[in-house]
């Protein structure tokens, strides 16, 4: 790299450092067109200074790769998104925050805007957000940034995803298993992931481990890894910099082109990892009150918290400021110099213009979807015949990703339960992705998979975030106890897609969907680490209407469900359904009304005017109350019953009435005052919170549902231990009548004792045989 | 090793694998005296076999290993709890097991029941559980073993943590950040840990992607995490395992010599990992169905499902069974051959009966608590005299970590957030433990800190649970909304203990402790990412009386609560407080009074027989609430208000009866008619679920609490964009009370005006100024 290239990105570095110091300081006097004054300062100082330096560094080097190479087309995903000052300043220099922010004009004006806005009410956050070109990654919760580097990378082979990864972020336990991702995702026909390793050896208030681990180690932990490390820190940095990318270029090739020709050995050759050793607020004040800040923790986010007060800490801070010597870089009318130019690319070659970021139409092809009734059943004896959800939702998403090969849009991700959630139907049409050697008794693996299977639920999340904000489609099914797991990452995704629909500049994504299966009710065996609903309570507090939770009751539903959950936009879709072989219901036709309504009285099980309604929400649930309703109507004809299934919750409008479906109205299903027998497939309280707005509902409705009552059990008798039972819904319904006189007391008590000594004779069977009575295995529904 | 000790540990390890296999398949016929009949075979064939012949082996060495190492004092960590078949079957050769459930005796009965007993009801889970002695973690949620370890490792010096990691356990981030503990953990005053990697090389379905890792890849990558790897594999396998355990032994002394002698340099010298490869399902069956089974993904569950109905499946499984010559090595009067019994270490040092995982008064000491006498303020002006509660907090950890500092058994654990959580009083006493080079200009790190940061949450997680778990005590404090991350590992632990508890002989173990700081309500400046209260949730959920949050609403109560956590046994405790400085509210003398309540009134904010109760819980919302009470009676001084906050949810007995405070009556409180408004820290859903179970809790409670509305602005916007603001309160109250008729419509009309021009003022103000207006700022109770 010769040296005027050289000084002109060390003044695109100048400007952008001066810019991310400036945002977090100024409240005016942008420019410093005059001295600094105290009350040019922001009231409060706010933002992290530390990694801005390095950030802009890469920025800088990146659009000089992205300029002196045709074919480049880079993404940038910044891990520590308090780095955002740094990132704010590299979209104002390259003119794309003026596409969006039209204020943000290149002249003082502008600049002014920019840095006054920054971490201000009703202006800029503090951190990347969904307000971010370019952006598809908040980064305040760290950790996330590789995996999700990968996601925007799968089937995009014309990209590379850079992604900065701080060395506070790697000392998490996402990062650390992402890495491993090399071993999974083909550079023949996937993009290349650039990783960049910030070191700059200073979490909040000490040092990072891998900021003082050796160069040795450091090596070897990347070579262990599988990639090949580049180190790029101290004297002559900039050329080494740019040699590290042109390094970077040449590994990637020889890997793609080895990757072509991949036998069932594996791959051998390595992608580069650049590991960027760069002082922490590099550039910035160097001492203050005879501390070392620069180069230390102390730099970490603002510098000079007191220069309000402090009249050494207000002149070190007018000083660095002064140091960057802004004004030979940028003219107040005209913007900045040519040599910050000369450093960028092509307008549209800009990384925060990418348009892979945008969502919408140009770069979001809509899924095709198999249409539903080549797999639903018409024939359907209900109650008696019998399907497994998970074995027909296996062929719907073959054929899926089958309709879309061409597009090259649609994965399906799991741990490594594609298997053991029966949906292996998959397989049939795509394996899953596999790097390594390939041994002649293994089964669906080839390096050209589309299904990704790794035991890391943050990497399977992290791949699926970056997949579908770029603009493709996925499914992630998992046991339900283990989505737990990445409970908090998709937290963060369901706030970032909140605000990115209220961006107008955003364009429609696909929604976020969620297979969970195997669910508790039938993880007996596995034990109480097997069993937690937990997921669905924590989705459902995101408060927003785009946040869905279905219940399909059977395979029929479960398909309907599927198409439209694969259809739909914006959204975070989470389809609760078992694989074991459970009852048919409904008829396509049915299904289909369930799925317009949200919820639906289920006729053929239901009285008029009835005296008590019974409810349930999820498969086991609608079977074990259906049961009971048999038992109820066998025992005392004279109460009348409804019974009504919740397909998916928030359709009611309970916990939020805007969510509601138009036609729905609450009383029209369960009545305006008969009591109601809620057996809930989550939690109780997750319904509770639910119903709590709603009418009455406290009064009127029992809710069973999910308890934690630990140990090994049995299926029926997960029920009993829950209070879900069959036996346990018809006593309460007795009860219940009694109460309101529908039955004698005489005849509610009678009733009562004989369920009871089923019960006990149940229990007893149960620790005899292991298993379930025969009538409760072979239960079939026989009122119809 | 010589031949005749390698044949004692095959022969052992054969007794073992039989036990294993035993449990899986067989209902009755456990010692195959007569031929197997299709109807010895339990009706449900559950289990995992895949894993178990690796650590059958490996339990075998071990046992040997502490045999002829009189210092040995090994504690077992087994990672994959789907392989307690094995562990099951080495504690019931070693007569742990007997110990603890008598009818597990060693003989032929005995043997009958252990054999039935696996993954049957009534008797023993099918999973590593608190019913299993020597047990510190389930296993049934994969990744957490390695932390636990060195958990448990920590200020144990005379003790060895032995961690198996499965290679598909190896997959997860929680696991693949943990190896970096080495940079943390002190050899000089901490036990070792022997993490052996079993690379068995298959999960459910398919190759993990450790078991196809080159050798050379495998060394690199744990050489460069620190560690000095030693392969255990192929041929002369029992050879290689006993001198891997030798040179581990050798490697920990040298370690353990450099860290007594440890300079700033940091140490050199690296700890062991054992990688043990063995076949999947080893010495199970070779093939079935031409499918290759030994070797491959099809060995790791049960094997030879159809083994009822399909006669090929049946007699694979016959011959395996008695392929071990189980009689050769079991009499049905006297138990195991001698060989076998040769193998086992004196019955006090036998793994599973290792005391630091019993808990109680012989392993646990209690920890010593600062009187809070010293640390409470006797002086505070109500509502005017400021304070932070977590400064004072750190002063009070400080004492509590001096106090204890000769039994070492009180640690402090925090990603890297103590300063910014402003705890840092700690560091008084004691540094951040850190075993990397320290710089001159570094703070609070030394080898021998007893503070652990790492930026990864699980890994800290990890530690607490097996500090704890081993009798040890132990406070995480964290940004509130960072807690998330962990809520499936907490919620497994919450699992745990509450089984735990119910087991005999389990003694007490002290309370995991959380401090929630930093919380939402103060990270406006870092956006969405930084609020999130779901933690909360995720731990009142779990349904035990065992889970207390508390919500202290000034110092004085912080400190008292943090008494009561340090003080308690077998809890789950959430502290949720922030950081700022706040004002005070209550005298010592009344903190104590609503710990001892859980709930209070306030006397000096309330009326006698008041229109309307305004509630609060969390510290940012009682003042607000309290900001708001002043605005009603300044403008309505007719409404009679009272004033309840709330100090821990579950006092009330909302959510859960049994959990109530014995004197707390909730219409004391809430009086038992009146409308009641409240403030709450968490989410509104979570106070709503809680309040559902309580009479009338739905008509009369109007809920306000966190809600999702994403962007950048202030603390006081925060309030008003939840709806939590003291203008939101008071107009809801005037509201209300013009519907009955407490004050004219006509007033309540004018009053809620003003507020409406109140707001509009104070938005604009924020958006030109950046901070809240001056009397938001300074507000402070004027009242009293």
């Amino acid at each position: 790299m010769d040296r005027s290239r050289i000084e002109a990105i060390q003044s695109y570095i100048r400007a952008a450092d001066y810019i991310s110091a400036a945002q977090i300081f100024l409240k005016k006097n942008a420019l410093l067109t005059e001295p600094l004054k105290r009350d040019d300062l922001k009231p409060r100082l706010l933002g992290h200074w530390g990694t801005c330096p390095g950030i802009n560094f890469t920025y800088a080097h990146l659009n000089e790769y992205i300029r002196t190479h045709d074919d480049a087309d880079l993404l940038f995903v910044l891990g520590p998104g308090h780095g955002f000052a740094a990132l704010q300043a590299n979209l104002y220099i390259e003119g794309t925050l003026a596409r969006y922010y039209p204020e943000a004009a290149l002249n003082a004006q502008g600049l002014q805007y920019v840095v006054h806005g920054f971490s201000w009410p009703y202006e800029f956050p503090s951190h990347s957000s969904p307000a971010t070109p370019g952006v598809i990654l908040e980064g305040g919760e760290l950790g996330y940034a590789l995996a999700t580097a990968y996601g925007a990378a799968l089937d995009n082979p014309h990209m590379t995803i850079v992604c900065m990864i701080g060395d506070g972020e790697a000392e998490t336990g996402p990062t650390a298993t992402a890495w491993h991702l090399n071993k999974i995702v083909n550079p023949a026909d996937n993009g290349h992931v650039l990783p960049i390793l910030h070191l700059n050896e200073y979490k909040i208030s000490g040092p990072t481990l891998y900021g003082r681990m050796s160069d040795r180690d450091l090596k070897a932990l990347f070579k262990g890894y599988g990639y090949e490390p580049i180190f790029v820190e101290g004297v002559r940095i900039h050329q080494k910099m740019a040699a590290a990318l042109a390094v970077s270029r040449t590994l990637f090739e020889a890997r793609r082109k080895e990757a072509a020709q991949i036998s069932s050995a594996g791959i051998s050759s390595r992608p580069p990892i650049i590991i960027l050793r760069t002082p922490k607020g590099w550039g910035g004040i160097k001492r203050l009150h005879g501390e070392k800040i620069e180069g230390n923790a102390l730099a970490h986010q603002v510098v000079a918290t007191e220069a309000h007060t402090d009249e050494l800490q207000f002149k070190a801070v007018a000083q660095w400021l002064a140091s960057y010597k802004f004004h030979e870089l940028f003219d107040p009318e005209h913007g900045f110099a040519r040599a910050v130019l000369s450093v960028l690319p092509e307008p549209n070659r800009r990384m925060g213009s990418n348009r892979q970021c945008f969502g919408g139409k140009s770069v979001c092809v809509d899924l095709l979807v198999p249409p539903t009734v080549r797999y639903v059943n018409k024939q359907i004896t209900r109650g008696v015949s019998k399907a497994s959800s998970m074995l027909a939702a296996g062929e719907y998403l073959r054929d899926t990703s089958a309709l879309n090969a061409q597009n090259k849009n649609f994965r399906f991700f799991s741990p490594d339960e594609t298997y053991s959630n029966k949906l292996q139907a998959i397989f049939e049409h795509t394996p899953r992705a596999w790097m390594q050697k390939i041994e002649p008794w293994d089964k669906d693996l080839s390096p050209s998979g589309r299904v990704i299977e790794m035991l890391s639920e943050h990497t399977l999340q992290g791949l699926l975030q970056g997949y579908v904000l770029t603009g493709r489609h996925g499914v992630f099914a998992s046991y339900e106890a283990f989505l737990q797991i990445i409970a908090s990452m998709a937290d963060q995704y369901t706030k970032f897609i909140r605000v990115a629909t209220e961006i107008p500049w955003r364009g429609s994504v696909s929604s976020l969907n969620y297979i969970l299966t195997s669910p508790g009710w039938r993880q007996e065996h596995n034990g109480f680490s097997h069993q937690n609903p937990g997921f669905i309570d924590a989705m459902l507090q995101k408060h927003g209407c785009f946040v869905h939770v279905y219940f399909p009751a059977d395979r029929n539903s479960t398909i309907l469900t599927l198409e439209r959950c694969l259809s739909s936009k914006n959204q975070v879709n989470l389809i609760v359904a078992g694989k074991s072989m459970e009852p048919e219901w409904l008829t396509p036709k049915e299904a289909e009304e369930a799925m317009k309504r949200g919820v639906l009285v289920w006729h053929f099980a239901s009285d008029e005017d009835p005296h008590v309604v019974l409810a349930a929400a999820g498969d086991y649930l609608t079977a074990e109350t259906l049961a009971a309703l048999e038992l109820i109507k066998r025992d005392a004809p004279e109460i009348r019953v409804r019974f009504v299934n919740i397909l998916e919750l928030s359709a009611l409008g309970i916990g939020n009435e805007e969510c509601r479906a138009e036609f729905t109205e609450f009383s029209d299903y369960f009545t305006p005052d008969k009591p109601v027998i809620f057996n809930f497939h989550g939690y109780p309280e997750t319904l509770k919170q639910a119903l709590f707005d709603h009418q009455d509902g406290q009064r009127r409705f029992r809710v069973h549902g999910y308890r934690e009552v630990g140990s090994t059990t049995t299926p029926f008798d997960m029920h009993v231990r829950n209070g879900t039972s069959r036996y346990q819904i018809a006593k309460e319904a007795f009860e219940l009548m009694s109460e309101r006189g529908v039955i004698t007391k005489e005849k509610a008590t009678h009733n009562i004792e004989q369920i009871e000594t089923l019960l006990t004779r149940h229990r007893a069977y149960i620790k005899e045989y292991g298993v379930d009575m025969e009538d409760v295995q072979t239960w079939q529904w026989k009122q119809s």
